[in-house]
C-alpha cells in the first residue's frame, strides 16, 4: 500500500485507487480523493486538480495500473487494447510537459511485454516505481541545486514547481527543502503566477506549511525584486526542453527569464532528466496548450472583471530560449544548455 | 460650467463641484460623483476612484478651487493659509507620480499672486485652465504618437494610461485614439496589470468602449505575445521621469521595456513634458509607493487567495532604465533619452 503520507499523489493498492490532493481547493481545503472511475480521474488533470508536469505523469501511470487491475477478466487481448485505448485517451489531455507522454508510453511497453498472466502485476509493480523514482529523481535535483545555493540566500520562483507539482520535494523547490535540511534556510519570492495562481494558492501553501519565509509577488513584480538585489537566483521547473535547450513551462517564465538575464541573476530550470525531448530540435516545435479565454476575464474574481467583448488570450506556457537558461538542474548533475548534446 | 461629458474629471462650476468618474466600479457600473468635501476628495484619490497621473493632477486642482471657493469669507490670509494647508495634505496622497504636486504647486502659486479680490475666481480659472490643457496636451501627444504608429498594427500596453488615466484621449493611448480618427484601426493588447487590474477593468473597457480591437493578456503573458510578433510597439504612460530619462511608471513596466528590449521592439513613454523632473538625478530617487499587501493576497478574490504566514510586497511603481526606452512622446515632440538634456 501507499497512501499519500503528505505526497501529491499516491496508489492505494489495497482499495485499487489512485488517491491525489485536490490542487483547485488549495490553499483553503485540503482534500485527499480516491477514485479508481476513469472519468474522474482524465477531468482531475483536465481541470488541474492534478498538476505539475512530474505529477501528472506519475499519476497517468497510477491511473493506468488501477483503471486495467479493475477489469474483471485476465483475457491479454481485452487487456491490452483496453491499456492502449486509455494511453490514447490519457495523453491528449495535457499536450505541453512530456511527462504525462512519458509515464504513459512506460505503461504502455511495460504492459505490451509482459505475460497474460502478469500484465496486471507488473503495471501495479511499475505504477509505485515511478512513484519512488520520482522521489528520489527530485531529492538529487535537490542536492545538487542545494550545492548551487550554498552561498545565496533569496530565491524567486514562477508558477508551482514544489512538492505539489511532483510526488515528494519537487524540482525547482527541491533544493530550497534539501538546503532546509542541511540547516540553510532560502528566503523565496514566489510570482502568484495568474490566471491560476499556482504561486499565490500552492507554493505559498507548501513553503509556508513547510516553514521557509516566502514572500509573494505579483508576476509583474518580479523585475523590481531582481532591480533592488533581493533575488540571488531563479529556479523554475520545466515541462520539455528542446534538443537545443529551450525550455517550455509555465506562461511568463521566459519573462523572469529575460529579466534575470538583464539583471544578471543565473536562471536555472530543475527537471527531471526525462523532461528532456530529443524528438524535438527547438522549442518552436513544441505544443503549447491555450486554455479558456475565461480563465483570465472571469475566473478568480466572483464578478466578471473584464468588459464583456474583450478577447483574451491565455496561453499556459511560453517558452524560454536556452540563451537565456544557465544551467538545466537535473538528477544526472547540472547540464549547461551546451552540454546538452553529450546526453543525446 | 465644465461637467464631463465623457471626460474623467471635471469641474462643476455652477454648482462649485468637482466631478470624477469612479474608477473602482468599472466595468460593471459607470457612475459620475459630484462633490465639495475634501475628505471624499482625498479618499478618492488615495483609494484610485480617481487615478492615472493626469488625470490626479488635474483632479487635484478642480478640488483646491471648489474648497476655497465654497469658503464663506473673503479674508486672504483664512483663504491662502487653508489654500497651504489643502495642498500640504493632498501632495501626500500619492507620492510617485510628479502631476500631483506639479498641479498643488500651480494652484498655491496662483493663490499667492492673486489680490484678495481675485483669488477665489483665479483658482477656478487656473483649475479650467487645467482641464482645457490637459485635453490639449494629450490631443498633441496623439498626434505625434500616431505618425509614429503610422505603419504599426498593434500595440502592447501596461496598465491604463488611457481617458481614464487623464482628462480626454489619454498618453499611452492618445496615439491609438487619433490613428483611429485618421483612420488607421490599431490593436491593443492589454496587460491586466495586478494587482487592481487596470488593464482588465480600464484599458479593456474604454477601448472596447472606442470600437477598438483589445486583447486582455495576463502581465506574464506580454513577452510570449511578443516573442510571436504579435506586438509592433509598446506605449506606456508615465508617472515621473528623473533627468537622466529614468521613468517610474506602474509596477511591471520595467519588465515589459526589458522583454521589448530583448526582442527588438520599440517601448515609448507617453506623457505631458511635465512629468520629467528635473530635480532628480536618476530613477532611484523616485519615491515608489508601497500599497497594502492585502492589495495581492486577497483584493479581488473573494477568499483569501493566498495562504495565511505568507508575507507579500506591493510596490505599486518600478523605474524603467532610460536604457530601454526608445523615447519619450510628449506635447513637445518625440525626445530621446539623449535629448532631454537640450530641454533642461
Amino acid at each position: 500500500m501507499c497512501f499519500l503520507k503528505g505526497a501529491t499523489v499516491g496508489y492505494d493498492t489495497v482499495n485499487n485507487k489512485a488517491v491525489f490532493v485536490d490542487q483547485t481547493l488549495l490553499p483553503s481545503q485540503y482534500r485527499e480523493v480516491s477514485t479508481d472511475d476513469y472519468t474522474e480521474m482524465f477531468e482531475a488533470v483536465k481541470t488541474l486538480k492534478v498538476r505539475g508536469a512530474p505529477a501528472i505523469g506519475v499519476f497517468a501511470g497510477i491511473c493506468t495500473a488501477v483503471l486495467i487491475n479493475k477489469i474483471e477478466t485476465d483475457d491479454y487481448y481485452i487487456l491490452i487494447s483496453k491499456l492502449e485505448r486509455i494511453c490514447a485517451d490519457f495523453v491528449q489531455c495535457r499536450p505541453t510537459a512530456v511527462n504525462l507522454k512519458w509515464a504513459l508510453e512506460k505503461m504502455l511497453d511495460g504492459g505490451r511485454k509482459s505475460t497474460p498472466q502478469n500484465l496486471k502485476k507488473n503495471l501495479k509493480t511499475l505504477a509505485l516505481k515511478m512513484i519512488e523514482d520520482d522521489i528520489s529523481v527530485c531529492r538529487k535535483i535537490g542536492e545538487y541545486g542545494a550545492e548551487l545555493l550554498a552561498d545565496k540566500n533569496a530565491i524567486l520562483t514562477h508558477c508551482n514547481a514544489g512538492r505539489l507539482a511532483a510526488v515528494k520535494y519537487g524540482t525547482a523547490l527541491a533544493p530550497v527543502y534539501i538546503a532546509q535540511e542541511q540547516g540553510h534556510s532560502i528566503k523565496v519570492y514566489a510570482d502568484e503566477t495568474r490566471p491560476l495562481l499556482q504561486g499565490a494558492r500552492l507554493t505559498a501553501f507548501e513553503l509556508v506549511n513547510a516553514g521557509i519565509d516566502t514572500t509573494l509577488i505579483c508576476d509583474n513584480t518580479a523585475s523590481a525584486v531582481m532591480a533592488k538585489g533581493l533575488v540571488d537566483a531563479v529556479l523554475v521547473g520545466c515541462d520539455r526542453v528542446a534538443k537545443n535547450g529551450d525550455a517550455a513551462n509555465k506562461i511568463g517564465t521566459s519573462a523572469v527569464a529575460i529579466s534575470a538575464k538583464h539583471y544578471g541573476i543565473p536562471f536555472y530550470v530543475c527537471m527531471p532528466f526525462s523532461t528532456f525531448d530529443f524528438s524535438l530540435n527547438d522549442g518552436s516545435q513544441i505544443i503549447i496548450e491555450e486554455r479558456a479565454a475565461e480563465e483570465v476575464t472571469d475566473f478568480w474574481y466572483k464578478e466578471r472583471m473584464a468588459p464583456e467583448g474583450v478577447h483574451a488570450l491565455n496561453f499556459a506556457f511560453d517558452v524560454t530560449s536556452s540563451s537565456l537558461i544557465t544551467a538545466f538542474i537535473t538528477e544526472k548533475g547540472i547540464i549547461k544548455p551546451t552540454e546538452i548534446k553529450n546526453y543525446i
